[in-house]
């Protein structure tokens, strides 16, 4: 009765461990959600009435200007007509599953990576072929040897503050990336959500920029730096793109809502917005750092971990070799919430991992719930 | 380099028409734009901040209770579980052709359909069985001759006042094709963006409802009688297919933008939103008279029509046996669109049909743009 992809139809573990994490006693560690308390007020006061009526598929012109001039501006040479505005940096996922892969088709991917690109490409078809990851960005030789013996149509990378790793790839390893991409012609899909929380200097400079043939899809998002229940978010792609994501977009849902794209582009555009970055990044930067000093306390002989410079994860693998999904009852059954890594693998492995997210639990709770979880660790050991 | 469906991808005449059409000096009978000048306000002044965050897949627990009662009240009795919130309706069709259509997949629709649902079931690998409409509905032979012969997944039905046709399936044929649909167990997929805008009496009893083995998806909007530009809509669908539905939504775009719930959720529970709809009504009810009397002072001789007893439509049929297509250019050169009957049909024919809105053009632009098009048309004759 239903479609063939029906049978590869996944839901999110996340979207499901949120459900419960949303209750008010539950400390989550669980979500990629950005602090309520850091996130701008929205002035929908001298909304244009004009906006009401149904709009251009590829987003407004003045959005899709401001957000051409914020890409060139980090490096990213486009205009306008190279923007389209999605509803959701998870449209973009969408549409580039449409856009390329059919049964079957070889899809590159981090190993490990987000795990609702994973839940969108699997739907398609995706076949997955993985890279893993050093705290450099991939493992270079790996990926040259797949990207000849796999010759994927594409590879979906996240390299500035990895989800789910935080692993930010240095400038060495974005440019020999690009120089594979473009000698094996392998369309880059590059996705950065968490470029703008930045807390320690680091590369950021996007790859997508530095192919000279490659075909390429560059994805941001104001969800994780503004406001997320707007649903804006925007892909820029190299001109050959544009047309069939236009398409793409046009039958998806028409076009994406005009007063989250006018609210968005009101926030940008404000003179205060860069001091909001600011004052995000600091914010964060500080949970980021009660968080390191809470693992240095609690997990120093569990888990090994790196300090993520940027993003909203610590990735920790445990020194014994469990699986660190068993740990999640038990934890949840404690009012602290995860993620284990399994899911985030686009191929089935045991892990154990988990990714603890730093942003959304309150400064006060984030120790608290870190030793929660030590304790539960400890237990089931 | 892209996947095999991206052959079949279609861009939407009716967008590109939009496009030039939306030009001040143009007048406009192409899109189904409603009238500006009849949407409500809207109103964000208290609009809670606790909205910012990330929200359900599914929709807001309050707008999809508004919903459910809504329907309920319509005549399908159904509670808020069973409704998910949508980014605007074509999404629903874009979740329903992933849940259903595979390469080959027949699907009945029919003779003219909405070309936006043939896009997107196209993409996905649609193959078309087409029913031919009179004035009372689908033909009921035909109907049940092709469900036996040709076994679609599903069929998507516009029974209340069909988009292009202007038809308003009577409640005999509601019945009867329930019964069919029951026993042959076809999927329905009704949806039903314009029952609101009413201005003859007729039968509008929704056949989800009477449907008793067979699976359902019933697809609504405020997009015709409020907001189109806040994207918010909705589907109700039988328990068997939420399931997968709410995964689709999830990996489609994770949620829809929660503040356009919230606007529409005030909007829809405000006392005066049956007023609204009233004079939404009345507004219309006069446009689509002065339609008529345009058309029946300029078209008598030139085609043939019935007067839509709700929606946004005329649809008419050329005396002559020409392709209106051809009609388009010369039509829009003198600064009048409309759309041709070719682009409504789910397989490649040649028509001599048009469909003119009438909710768009201002009052006093109607006749003008009637008159043009006559002229046109007698031009090419």
């Amino acid at each position: 009765m239903f479609s063939e992809r029906i049978d590869r139809l996944q839901g999110s573990l996340v979207r499901e461990i949120l459900a419960v994490a949303n209750q008010p006693d539950v400390i989550s560690f669980a979500g990629g959600l950005p602090a309520a308390e850091a996130m701008p007020k929205l002035d929908f006061s001298d909304l244009p009435a004009g906006l009401s009526q149904y709009g251009p598929s590829e987003g407004e012109k003045w959005l899709r200007e401001a957000v051409a001039a914020e890409m060139s501006k980090n490096g990213v040479p486009v205009g306008s007509d190279d923007i389209l505005i999605l509803t959701g940096s998870q449209q973009g996922l969408d549409l580039a599953a449409k856009l390329f892969v059919d049964k079957g088709t070889p899809v590159l991917v981090e190993a490990p990576t987000f795990l609702a690109a994973v839940q969108c490409f699997s739907l398609f078809g995706a076949r997955y072929v993985e890279v893993g990851l050093t705290p450099n960005g991939p493992d270079l030789v790996e990926l040259e040897r797949k990207l000849i013996a796999e010759k994927p149509r594409f590879a979906y990378l996240i390299p500035t503050f990895q989800n789910p790793s935080g692993v930010c790839y240095d400038e060495a390893t974005r440019q020999r990336v690009a120089d594979l991409f473009d000698e094996h012609n392998v369309v880059l899909l590059e996705d950065e959500p968490y470029r703008e929380l930045v807390y320690d200097e680091c590369d950021r400079a996007p790859i997508c920029a530095r192919l000279k043939k490659a075909q390429w899809i560059h994805f941001g998002t104001f969800s994780k730096t503004a406001i997320p229940g707007l649903r804006v978010a925007y892909l820029a792609c190299s001109p050959g793109l544009m047309p069939h994501l236009y398409k793409l977009k046009q039958a998806a849902d028409l076009h994406t809502n005009r007063q989250g794209q006018w609210a968005m582009h009101k926030l940008l555009t404000s003179p205060d917005y860069p001091a909001h970055i600011a004052r995000l990044r600091g914010f964060y930067h500080q949970k980021r750092d009660m968080m390191s000093a809470a693992l240095d306390k609690h997990f120093h002989d569990l888990a090994d971990w790196t300090i993520p410079p940027g993003g909203l994860f610590f990735w920790l693998k445990l020194k014994a070799n469990i699986d660190s999904y068993a740990l999640l009852q038990p934890a949840l059954e404690r009012k602290v919430a995860f993620m284990p890594g399994k899911p985030f693998y686009a191929t089935e492995r045991v892990s154990n991992e988990l990714r603890l997210n730093f942003s959304h639990a309150a400064p006060e709770k984030i120790e608290e719930g870190v030793k929660v979880l030590s304790e539960v660790i400890r237990a089931h050991l």
